[in-house]
């Protein structure tokens, strides 16, 4: 017998030997129905695994990020088997689950896929899952596994092979379908209900372009019609809504290939946007006793040895400038700069918690084909601070950062958020993390307690931490509900001792500080990004470019749209005239498009009553109001910060 | 005889071979006694060189750059001839003359200089310049020239000589002293009638730390003691408003080896008063019709190929980085960003003057040797800003700027100020300059009639433009009567064509824009380094990173202190409490060493009569107020930007 570990405490015992699948069947069938894998002393295992000594055990379904995982990459599998049915000898390389779906690479000897065959190759996975074929594992050496593949004749299994250690190899097969893969995998893909082939593009092999380019095929699986009906409708507001469009049409940001890829070149719209995000922040944080400070883009090679982003980060920055024997790096982070200010002086404990904040610019080389709008840039304006405390202040200033969160989440309408600890992995201390064991789990638990003690919802990520020491990834929902990963909580307990900053305790003795990064509103880049897609362009008041225009009916009541619009701009409203000879309809219409959140219609009647006709977007005509009464309306939105509901 | 035209208009006939002195002579003792050069076609003469052909002659006193610049170059011989007296052997390099004085590089043979040695030369100087000396011009072959420094055995002239061309050397003698010199001089050492030798430095021959270290000796010299005794005091005042011991003592800035030479790292005390600055130029800009935008620091090569920065200004960047085949520049000017942004979308003449102004931050690569505190820096945050119109607007567009310059004198107490013009050099179009000879003379006739039509003070200098247009620098005067090169004025008529520019005009044609490039409070580097040492650190209330620190006389009065701290606070107050168990004496002392405006003292009285004692910085005790009142009058002091008196 075997002792089994629950996640709500309870211990059972079960005969050694049993399967996760097993175990559920045992607790309900209605429960083994939902089971898709399981966590077995935290390693994620097919259901239908043996377990052969005392284990924790916790049953993974479509709720938890983990089922979500396996089953895509089921899917991937059940797409190749589809695939390989429709198109014999066919070749694949690697097919991995995504945040949301999956791709297979592969390589069809040439034959050009079409939105056709993805119809065809949709029908196949349809019929194959109701099937309800099991994922059947199959433990093989090294050998026959190389076996295998030469009778197929598949050099790209073969090079999968060549990397691979004898003993640590398997099989999946469902169906007439085989692949070489290391699992886990959903119990049978009878699970899969919901079937939707979203793109093909082309992939280089292992991403060089010197290789063969191999097809991708994009989709993604659920194991319900409504849930998939549900996503295909998101996918389609997210297109209306797509940031990129939004943003030419908006005028929100440009790029250019003489500037560099990556690279936002923001336009006045745009900016506007920038320095009210700005502002708030700084009202703020000002309120939470920051301090400012504004620090160079570039810095000596030194500087980022100590702070070990050379070697640990070196890959995603831009290489060195080289200049009488000295190398300047582009900062990938602000933090080492923050450092040096803290340095600067010499620090009491009456002067902390010291937190020191800039809207600091960073560079960051992603791979080209990451690149994506301003959801993935390589220069990124950040909403940077970092506070300096001592052990004691710790959990009240991390407590008081989180619900900083909150408060900006209010603001914005973001009613669903997740926070994401991601910790570091054990295994790779002294390459990907700071090798500092017990520092690690000491303060990854007084993160923890933080967020236990404050209620906040949160889930525990392994080997994601940044190298200096644990941190929170904000997940945020737009309004439609896609899920962006945004702003950073982090604790770094290496830096303060790497710089070697001290500050003099109630004891007179020196003592190395902890620090946190944050960064609430994250870059303007991805939360700009975020906004044109959750506001659909359509932005609230203070937030918006332009926020009223006035359209007069004919030029004969210019003088009155001049009167009103000078009052409106010494109340420090945005606002322009539609000046041009076109019919109200059209000049309607085109602010319509323009987004811009109030119009105010001028006539004879108006200027006669001293009134203005209001539109509001998105509701239409709201009827008519006083000059004065407009303005202290619109001041009012614009001051409260207030939604457009 | 020959005609000599005079800069009045007149025309008068001499004799030919007649002198620029005896030509003033002619005209007044008076005048003739205050001659130092003359401008004969241009070009700077001795005045006692015979004119043999018709002339335009401007004869040069004191009171003219060029004449300062002579008098400063013959005090440099004249201290060359009292060197040389007090240590024979002596080998001299160059001696120039500079912005104010001049110095002279020599090889003492091991022996070192002290200030003993100064005072010494100092008075071997006032000895022969009471000779009154001429200084009189030879000109001889090359070789004659050889054979001499040969014989005195001064590699250095001979060095020298072997980069000039024979038939274009001089020597000039005065007493006992000759030299191998270019010219021009005054007419005779007695001219120089007060002496001040300010200090010793060490000089790598040419400047290259591989060859020997000569002995740099500095003075200044004036042709009365009152301006030397001016000078001197204003010496030792700027001495004490030395921004770079302001800048420590304030917390204003800080600099560091790790992050790199001339890279300002920005407090929070210094970053306060950017934020002002840059509060005052937005507000500035926005009522004048300006629109933000933000763009990156980075370009590729290929966009600074585009703008003619390389080559044109590759001196001054840094070096590239590089990455895929691709060139990364850090960028030294914001223009070209700015010109992308404008050619983003479609524009027509509705759209313009077009003004796009953002604080970039640019990267100049100056000599390591050059960089001087804020003064001169490799980092520079610019008040930046492009406007981009049609000809017909360009003159009310610059006279437009050349006003808010006036308006930002007005508010920082700047009371004296001038234009410098600088033009292009034909000879140099199409090295120095973009080669479009007929456009740099219609720009610079469009510049010049707008500050003759606008009665601004301004001098035209020859050779200094901006390689795409001429240009403006506003030099202003601080406090203390010394001389600042701020901010600058350019007019643009190439990058409109290279970037090939366009809006569609009245007719429907494309045409390419004019470009004002304009930064009137230059970067805050030097604005605020000149601002350190115009206020002498101590801020007007708007600008000063404290504005008012409570200082109650004992624990008891805290909850007062507190309350008073909120509403201060709120009213928008940069406001602190000195919590310290100090005497008041104490308090008071320290917190007019950190130039703090206001202080208010609380005590017994003070709460119970709801008020506050009140000390103004530099003023002492004011008197008490109410606390209301006094916050109406802070406020009031910070909303209307006053000056202190």
């Amino acid at each position: 017998m075997i002792q089994i570990s629950f996640p709500d405490g309870a211990v059972r015992e079960y005969q050694d030997g049993i399967s996760s699948m097993d175990i559920a069947k045992s607790i309900s069938e209605g429960l083994a129905r939902k089971v898709l894998a399981a966590k077995v002393n935290g390693q994620v295992w097919d259901a239908s695994r043996a377990i052969t000594a005392d284990a924790t055990l916790q049953l993974i379904t479509w709720d938890d990020a983990e089922g979500k995982n396996t089953f895509w990459h089921s899917s991937a599998h059940l797409m190749a088997e589809a695939v390989e049915a429709l198109y014999p000898g066919v070749k694949f390389w690697v097919g991995p689950a995504l945040d949301r779906g999956f791709y297979y690479d592969m390589d069809l000897g040439g034959r050009q896929m079409t939105d056709e065959d993805l119809i065809q190759i949709e029908k196949k996975m349809n019929e194959l899952a109701k099937q309800n074929n099991p994922y059947i594992r199959k433990g093989i050496s090294k050998q026959d596994a190389i076996q295998y593949f030469e009778e197929k004749g598949d050099e790209y299994k073969l090079d999968l092979l060549s990397g691979l250690t004898d003993g640590d190899i398997s099989f999946y097969t469902q169906g007439a379908f085989t692949d070489l893969c290391r699992g886990p995998h959903i119990p049978a893909t009878g699970a899969i209900k919901a079937i939707k082939l979203t793109s093909i593009s082309g992939a280089y092999w292992k991403g060089d372009e010197k290789n063969k380019m191999l097809t991708r095929v994009y989709g993604v699986t659920f194991p319900n019609k409504q849930e998939l009906d549900a996503y295909v409708l998101m996918l389609e507001e997210a297109k209306k809504r797509d940031h990129r469009k939004l943003g030419k049409e908006l005028s929100i940001y440009t790029m250019d290939d003489d500037i560099g890829q990556g690279l936002v070149l923001w336009m006045p719209n745009g900016t506007i946007i920038i320095e009210e995000l700005e502002k708030l922040a700084k009202e703020t944080e000002e309120a939470a006793d920051y301090k400012r400070v504004v620090t160079p883009h570039i810095a000596k090679e030194s500087l980022y040895i100590t702070s070990g982003h050379l070697p640990y980060y070196q890959d995603s920055m831009y290489p060195p400038m080289e200049l009488d024997g000295t190398k300047y790096y582009l900062k990938a982070m602000n933090c080492p700069h923050h450092h040096k200010i803290f340095s600067a002086e010499l620090r009491s404990y009456k002067d902390l918690p010291l937190r020191l904040a800039e809207y600091g610019t960073c560079y960051r080389y992603e791979q080209s084909g990451e690149l994506f709008g301003l959801m993935r840039v390589r220069c990124l304006h950040m909403n940077d601070a970092h506070i300096y405390c001592s052990k004691e202040d710790f959990a009240q200033e991390f407590r008081a950062v989180n619900e900083m969160y909150l408060k900006y989440f209010k603001i914005f309408g973001i009613d669903k958020y997740v926070m994401r600890l991601s910790l570091h992995d054990p295994a790779k201390l002294g390459k990907k993390y700071i090798d500092e064991p017990e520092l690690w789990i000491e303060t990854e638990e007084m993160v923890r307690k933080v967020l236990i003690e404050s209620g906040t919802p949160f889930v525990e990520v392994q080997d994601e931490g940044a190298f200096y020491g644990p941190k929170i990834d904000v997940q945020i929902w737009s309004a439609i509900g896609r899920e962006f990963t945004l702003a950073t909580n982090q604790v770094d307990f290496a830096q303060g001792r790497r710089f070697k900053l001290e500050f003099t305790n109630k004891d007179n003795s020196p003592e190395t500080p902890l620090i946190i990064h944050r960064a609430p509103l994250g870059t303007h880049e991805r939360f700009i990004g975020f906004l044109l897609e959750h506001y659909a362009g359509k932005f609230p008041v203070w937030l918006a470019p332009l926020q009223v225009k006035i359209l007069p009916i004919s030029d004969k009541f210019m003088d009155y749209a001049l009167a009103v619009k000078a009052k409106l701009r010494k109340a420090g409203v945005r606002v322009e005239i539609d000046d041009r000879s076109e019919k109200i309809g059209k000049k309607i219409r085109d602010t319509e498009l323009m987004r811009v959140p109030y119009m105010l219609v001028i006539g004879e009647k108006e200027v006669a009553e001293n009134q203005l006709s209001v539109r509001r977007q998105g509701k239409g005509d709201t009827g008519t109001q006083l000059v004065d009464a407009f303005v202290d309306l619109v001041v009012d939105e614009i001051e409260n910060r207030k939604s457009a509901e």
